[in-house]
């Protein structure tokens, strides 16, 4: 297996002021697979109840997504319950039942071993290092994480992170891990925590990743019809990681490509509700925002 | 004259997270002509007080501004009185004395009435057409405004907006202004008041600049130590219209030079209070400053 994902696959109810959506496919880990499968063939590690419609597996399946990792359980699938107001940055949640989640234990069969590319998703920080136990010898471990982790299980999380090569992570969570309010300032001392790399989704205002010596910023790609932004950050992650692993370098050019394309496919996702973009956006498509997206950014000296 | 700008000249108290500072100097046309100064030989229209130090006129003709405009009436100067959290995007006024502005007519000396770039400044949107009926035939009029005069001078406003090349205003304004919440439709909605091009400034989240038929984005200048956010606004817009003014032409690449121009300017002033550093900028910092922003911006495709 090229990519890996341990995440979430899930139930979401959603709001927003465009409209409703019900027991739609989501979740952290469908997101990031739905997206990484445009660049490369990625494994999904999770689990669902009994519940969990055969549909939403054959759409996984039909975009290539390898589900042998997809522990099906007795039981009711993770259901996430939430609503956005005119401010789509922040999404407000109503109602979490873990449900089968709860005594989730990854367990990664024999061929996703040797994956190269390792996304952790926004889950336990105990659980993402499960995962890491069971890889071999991944070429680029990439971790998630949320302000619930770094509220309720610090020492956990920072442990993980000290071993993961790039750390994802949104503005407000990177303030709060950090400690500093200047995002810049942020990201350095991120960056002593053991990544060589930070990434700092700022929704709306684009993306900025540092390393040691260098700083990367882009603007979001501007988008007229937000419909729903369920999903934006880790469609982020698959495009993001998916171009990793087709390019097969780790070039400081090629990472800010990489952020460029994870900003496209999230810039799609958010056009529809729940999954509805990614299960049909072709290549094609994201080339052609990319150009566009390249040419609404650069500038030149005289 | 090449560059005129019709603003406030002010005595400001300023209180921040990382200080204060008591009635130095301050006001839009002050930080607009340091800025412009930079690129082109700008003069001042507006009124002090007999109050007003004679040290801040000597600072502003050390850097060529021109003060021929620069009306010096019995009475005090306006003060501006605000403070800053740590959310730094935001001034709280804490008090405005209008002073000798209460009465302020703006008239332009002779030389003025040749200008090529007009920059209105935030002032009263009836005395910023008083300004366009005495200039002869410029070459290109950037108007800026804020929240008061959306709230309290609407038609006036649009009747001036109707008549400027380029509108200039911060993200709230344009979507307050333009009555959406997206501010790319906000952007094109105010297209549609008459200016060719409009430019919404976002603080630490960078600038968009739209016509019709092109879209420019570009993220802010990172700054680590941000001490002071007064002037940035009218900083940008010195920046902004000097580099349009030096380089003589409006093509589009032109203009997304002049918004980085404007940036890196707005980026320098931050980093002190008041006007401490752009006093002494020099032009090879702003350079060395726009070629750092270049690579930490750029990207290409493979």
């Amino acid at each position: 297996m090229q990519i890996l994902v341990v995440g979430s696959v899930a139930l979401d109810t959603i709001r927003t002021p465009f409209g409703e959506a019900e027991e739609v496919l989501g979740g952290s880990a469908t997101y990031f697979s739905l997206a990484a499968s445009l660049f490369g063939r990625v494994g999904v590690v999770a689990v669902v109840g009994e519940d969990f419609p055969r549909r939403y597996i054959d759409l996984l399946s039909s975009r290539g997504v390898d589900l042998e990792g997809l522990q099906v359980v007795p039981g009711r699938t993770f259901r996430w319950k939430g609503y956005y107001d005119y401010d789509l940055n922040t999404a407000h949640t109503l109602e979490t039942q873990l449900n089968v989640f709860q005594d989730f234990d990854p367990v990664l069969p024999g061929e996703y071993r040797d994956a190269e590319y390792v996304f952790l998703a926004n889950i336990d920080p105990v659980l993402q290092r499960r995962v890491l136990e069971q890889v071999r010898g991944p070429r680029v471990v990439v971790c998630d994480t949320m302000n619930f982790w770094i509220e309720n299980r610090r020492e956990e999380l920072l442990e993980t992170i000290s071993r993961v090569d790039i750390l994802v992570l949104n503005d407000a969570e990177a303030r709060q891990l950090a400690g500093h309010p200047n995002l810049v300032v942020a990201g350095r001392k991120l960056l002593e925590l053991g990544p060589s790399r930070v990434v700092i989704k700022k929704g709306e205002h684009g993306v900025i990743m540092l390393s040691d010596g260098t700083f990367f910023s882009l603007p979001a790609y501007p988008c007229e019809e937000v419909f729903d932004p369920t999903g934006a950050g880790d469609s982020f992650g698959g495009g993001f990681v998916g171009y990793m692993a087709k390019s097969g370098d780790l070039r400081e050019e090629t990472m800010r490509r990489a952020v460029v394309y994870g900003s496209v496919v999230a810039s799609c996702t958010v056009e529809a509700f729940s999954c509805e973009r990614l299960k049909d956006l072709t290549m094609e498509e994201v080339e052609e925002r990319f150009s566009r997206f390249m040419e609404m950014t650069c500038f030149t000296r005289d």
